[in-house]
């Protein structure tokens, strides 16, 4: 067997959703977590499942759904686990220790390169049983407004799913733009802001015995604009244009 | 006026939804924004709104519906506002500098201690046109799967929200449980591993002239269990039930 990576790692993290209401949310659940690079859901008697309106929502996402796990209990779909993590949106008495879920999501991913993981999801109203959280190593929460703490199914699963991508993943630096996108070297930024002091006082525009804060002000903007080459020479072209016209 | 604070903050972030296809959509977004603490939505050009759709999405976050500025085109959308971030999956020609989701966050909340700040999404199908873009000063992306890229409108502006928010405000430690989840102290641990060695002992399983890593394994599973009194009074009442009975 080869050594894991974090990818498979991803493929070992099951998302298991208990005793969901609406469809809809089984298929979002599904988009959701392949976005992310997981694939493993385990449904736990679902009101109604299979269904159109998981599929519609799952999009691109339905092979999830056609190779979705149905479990009577959650015991059974934690079967081949070592670690289970409830995610939860309150406190409970006697329960495992709680963490965000930032924090949950190297763990989580540690493990993964070890075994089999499970995440696990409640019903849209009323959460996880005590029952089913007792069957877990950790609770898990998402920091939310204290005043609205009313996450969608799916939306919980979307940032779980988009932690522990990250704490697996190292996306690198971002995508970079063009070549055109490339910031113009020092000398050709100087050049065109030469040209602009050259153009503002043969204009009348600057006075040269009494320059103020006018040239420093102009190189402090185009240090943040970070012009590139080809818009230097739009610049400087408009520049020579409006100098012969004068 | 007061000094801003992050709550303030997170008061100045606009979404900006641009010609929204399903009204379900408008509703989850209102929905994700809420739960993170942004409260100001912009719509330009929605297909339907208001909508009985966008209703039941939005769960209790309807007051962001009744609440939001339908506009009739991005640049409208953004009046007041000195940061527009696109929300984008895919790379542009031309385009202002990229960043991910987690690098634009603190970005994001830098500069809402000072103005007026707007996050653009595009339509759920087409995304952001490039005029739409051209607009803004900033792209944003989500890491993604490279192989299923199809993140959900509201499960993106769910990811923003939740970045953002987590740039804004340290959640602090996770809410601990309960005072009963207290992890006894030393002496007590201590006190269980004694006695579970002289029940050991005493019930002949345990040979003291060659203990070999018994009680060694023993303290190393309490360690990582980090018992609680009641669960310590609990083992040794037990301990003393089997000894008595022998």
């Amino acid at each position: 067997m080869n050594a894991p990576t974090p990818l498979t790692a991803l493929a070992r993290i099951r998302v298991i959703l208990s005793r969901t209401s609406h469809p809809g949310n089984i298929g979002a659940a599904a988009r959701a977590m392949k976005t992310m690079g997981l694939s493993r859901l385990y449904l736990v008697a679902p009101r109604h499942f299979p269904d159109p309106q998981a599929h519609a929502m799952a999009a691109g996402a339905v092979d999830l759904l056609d190779n979705a796990t149905l479990c009577d209990s959650v015991s059974a779909a934690l079967q081949g686990t070592s670690l289970a993590v409830a995610v939860t949106a309150r406190r409970r008495e006697l329960a495992s220790p709680i963490l965000w879920a930032r924090g949950a999501a190297s763990e989580i991913v540690a493990e993964a390169m070890q075994g089999e993981v499970a995440l696990l999801f409640g019903n849209e109203t009323s959460g996880l049983a005590n029952e089913e959280t007792d069957l877990c190593q950790r609770l898990v929460m998402i920091p939310t407004n204290a005043d609205f703490k009313s996450l969608n199914l799916a939306a919980a699963v979307q940032i779980l799913c988009y932690e522990i991508r990250q704490a697996a993943l190292d996306p690198g630096p971002p995508p970079s733009i063009t070549e055109a996108g490339q910031p113009a070297p020092h000398e050709e930024v100087d050049g065109l802001l030469n040209h602009l002091e050259r153009a503002a006082i043969s204009s009348g525009f600057l006075d040269p015995a009494e320059p103020k804060r006018l040239m420093p002000r102009m190189r402090r903007m185009f240090a943040r604009a970070r012009p590139e080459r080809e818009e230097i020479a739009i610049l400087r072209g408009m520049l020579a244009a409006l100098e012969k016209e004068s």
